[in-house]
């Protein structure tokens, strides 16, 4: 059971924009820091500003910024967000196993779905980074942030 | 996120043998009735039979079967024998992320993973065909389960 690379790739983005909410970066930045294809970050970022929850700014000086406090941005959210369905088997999705209506199954995986984003709709993004901002900015190069 | 295509035919395997758990069956029938290919499953019921979940009979009237009742096969262990790892993102897996030693993300996802397989403990394969064992006959081209 795996996260999409998307999901993984639109966390990491988020937790490098809360380490110091003013900063600005660039998708380059980010890419280079993760060692991650900056291409596949283009598409998160994308999706990340269409949610509100970072936004670009242009021209000189521009770049990535948090659009809200990451204390307003919640794990679940960002999950639902970028796990469409979240099918953990066929009968979650497609629907393309014979058994699915008789199955009972289904209702199992659905009731264990259902605590597993229970407990990331309790956290914000401000929880990943809070404790650790001087430790996760030294891991990826950054400039110790502002206590 | 999704389990593994290999977790999904070893449960759909296991719903199949308890519809009638003294009934034997074969490979072949069961990869048919789901139109699965049959060397899937190959390598499922190898992996049942060595849980000790089914046994293999050979010979005239030979087959499988589960090897234990229903009611004693838990879906949470079964599941995690499927998932090795569980490793939703990488700083669950093999650890290529380099924020991991800082990040509050790897204890969140893990607390969300646990919340997850605790849903499946509290499940046996008795409960998955419980209400419904005539109709996951019915679809599976079985005879009617005895009462």
């Amino acid at each position: 059971m795996q996260l999409t690379a998307f999901t993984d790739y639109t966390l990491r983005t988020l937790i490098y924009l809360a380490i110091e909410e003013g900063r600005r970066a660039t998708i380059a930045e980010i890419a280079e820091a993760y060692g991650i294809a900056e291409n596949h970050l283009t598409k998160v970022v994308l999706l990340l500003g269409q949610a509100g929850d970072v936004e670009t700014l242009r021209g000189r000086g521009g770049g990535l910024r948090l659009a809200r406090p990451a204390s307003e941005i919640s794990i679940g959210t960002v999950v639902r967000r970028t796990e469409p369905g979240m099918a953990l088997a066929p009968c979650l999705g497609t629907g393309d196993c014979v058994i699915t209506p008789a199955c009972g199954l289904r209702p199992v995986l659905a009731e264990a779905l259902d605590a597993f984003l229970a407990v990331l709709d309790r956290y914000t993004l401000a929880d990943l980074v809070g404790r650790s901002r001087g430790g996760l900015a030294r891991l990826l190069g950054l400039p110790a942030p502002a206590a």
